[in-house]
């Protein structure tokens, strides 16, 4: 019953590095064989005819060509691991598929992007032995996708789905609220990595729609990306300036709104959370900041935990709640791995 | 690609019937066609050559024998599914596994006893097209095994386990501290069917480490019950009174203690909680209750919430976090069905 798995990994970046890494030193049962057999990065590929034996990843060197990756599949089980964030990787998920390759990836752009390419990805897979699994879209290692889709086979009903889904906004709004200023909290945040360079990345809400939008699709929602009401915490007239000015502003002028929102918030024993939505009975979206009470899940949220709360038929008085660090490389690359693992037990069954 | 799965349940109580109707009404992927082959209730067996069509169940009724049970494997994957909490059945599951089906549970009975029939169980599966899973064991339908074996699987490494198991204990210290007696909490419970007939078998705290030794074991802990730590919330004068004397004393003498404990901590602006905990550097189990400051995550547990926090190498800072129901027959029987989906899904590799 062993299984063989060639694994081509795009991207070697912190992730992709750290995925390498993790495969390298991992020990795992007999059944399953794990073969790196490429490292593509944007102008080069190393590959191994035998596998390439991490940590070193030494082989032959040829130039990058992301559609002659799918050759793998030709050889047997076959994975291709997205660790860009890159659409050009993304949009050859449909040749690699069609070619016999499994996906895995942590990139967002393919379902999040245009519903018609996300639902020919799902087509796809039809009558092939592919599987294309992407839990590390939310949540990192967080085990969101892999619940959701229990709950689903099993006949459970989706009422809704909220969460926490941005680290970098999570830490602000847990850090925020002891009389500290917003914008202080927001260089703070920016100081610790946790924010983009450009923090109005993180503040503006689209990575946030983005997740909202493939949880939507998960559960059978057709929504485009530009369906989401998206409220962006970047003040108007700071959206479109230099990302010079916008620090400059942030530090002169404050968020003096959002401030002042906290304070009523903590004054009456709430909390302020940057919170996506999406509600299965009405098909709508949102992304935008909300006001719980302290006793409510997300009141308990420390550090840069991210949180979904999943509403079902069967978890209807009280929702199934998943909580943890939704970032980094290491729990990143680990929802990965975890996903190759699965690919692993699942296509080898022709 | 498809994969025919025959099905044998063992028992029709709460949880059995509740699996049958999800199984009947469910829709699902045409990639598995599952046929509920016989329903085994502890005198007789229902039977149909072709799959029992539910709700009816209507087919030959002949005697139960578990041992027999077993014959199903010759005519193809099959799975038997116990949903009781006999100890009958569950020494049967050896047998079961030898003979080619694989073993859903819910029943705690194999898990949480002797190492030795534990470990039999696991070689039991070795070189066998046989799984056997437990996701009900604890925390009914929440994702808790298949996330720690994830964890593990990626190479990630446990350090401590510790959770709120019972749903009952849950309730009780979750409606507890608002100038509530612990007695009349216990009483309320038991009228809303949230404990046992005898509260003890909740109150006890056996339950609870039965729950521990089985996620202890999961990680690599060799444990026996009697090795566990446990705190009974029974003084030890009522321990061994009958139901009828232990209900008198509960309205009468109360739990002086635990409520001025409870006292004490709500004026710190703490909580009290029932929990297990792993310990994976000491091997250390134990059952008890704890006193946490509300802004623990225990502390935003509500209803009969159960919550598990897995804090491992890489989930180190702050810990994967579970939160959900943890009892009832919906999200039981719908902890099984995932497995046997799970079951159906890897089984038909060979």
């Amino acid at each position: 019953m062993g299984v063989d798995l060639n694994i081509v990994v795009v991207g070697a970046g912190l992730v992709g590095s750290e995925l390498l890494r993790q495969l390298a030193t991992s020990p795992r049962a007999g059944e399953v064989s794990l073969r790196i057999r490429a490292v593509a990065r944007s102008k080069t590929t190393q590959r191994h005819p035998r596998g390439l034996g991490p940590p070193e990843f030494q082989g032959e060197t040829v130039e990058t060509s992301l559609i002659g990756l799918s050759s793998y599949a030709d050889e047997g089980n076959t994975v291709v691991v997205d660790c860009t964030a890159s659409s050009l990787v993304s949009d050859t998920y449909e040749h690699w598929l069609k070619s016999g390759c499994s996906v895995v990836t942590a990139n967002k752009l393919a379902n999040s992007g245009p519903l018609k390419y996300y639902k020919a990805l799902r087509i796809a897979q039809n009558g092939r032995p592919v599987r294309f699994f992407y839990e590390a879209n939310v949540g990192a290692g967080l085990p969101i996708f892999t619940t959701v889709r229990d709950l689903i086979a099993t006949g459970d009903s989706v009422i809704q789905i909220d969460g926490v889904f941005s680290g970098s906004l999570s830490f602000i709004f847990n850090e925020f609220g002891c009389g500290n200023n917003f914008s202080s909290i927001v260089l703070r945040a920016k100081e610790l990595g946790y924010t983009e360079p450009d923090p109005r990345d993180d503040l503006g809400g689209i990575d946030v729609a983005r997740k909202v939008v493939i949880l939507a699709r998960e559960i059978g929602i057709d929504v485009e990306l530009s369906d989401i009401s998206v409220k962006s915490l970047v003040p108007a007239a700071l959206q479109d300036v230099s990302p010079e000015e916008f620090l400059k502003a942030l530090v002169e002028e404050g968020f003096d709104d959002i401030s002042a929102q906290a304070s009523s918030a903590v004054e009456a024993g709430d909390v302020l959370r940057y919170v996506g939505t999406v509600n299965a009975k009405t098909s709508l979206c949102s992304v935008g900041l909300g006001r719980y009470p302290r006793s409510h899940p997300f009141g308990s949220l420390q550090g840069s935990d991210n949180m979904v709360s999943i509403r079902t038929e069967r978890y209807s008085k009280q929702p199934l709640v998943i909580q943890g660090p939704g970032a980094g490389a290491a729990v990143t690359a680990a929802g990965i791995f975890a996903d190759i693992l699965r690919v692993a037990a699942l296509t080898s069954r022709c």
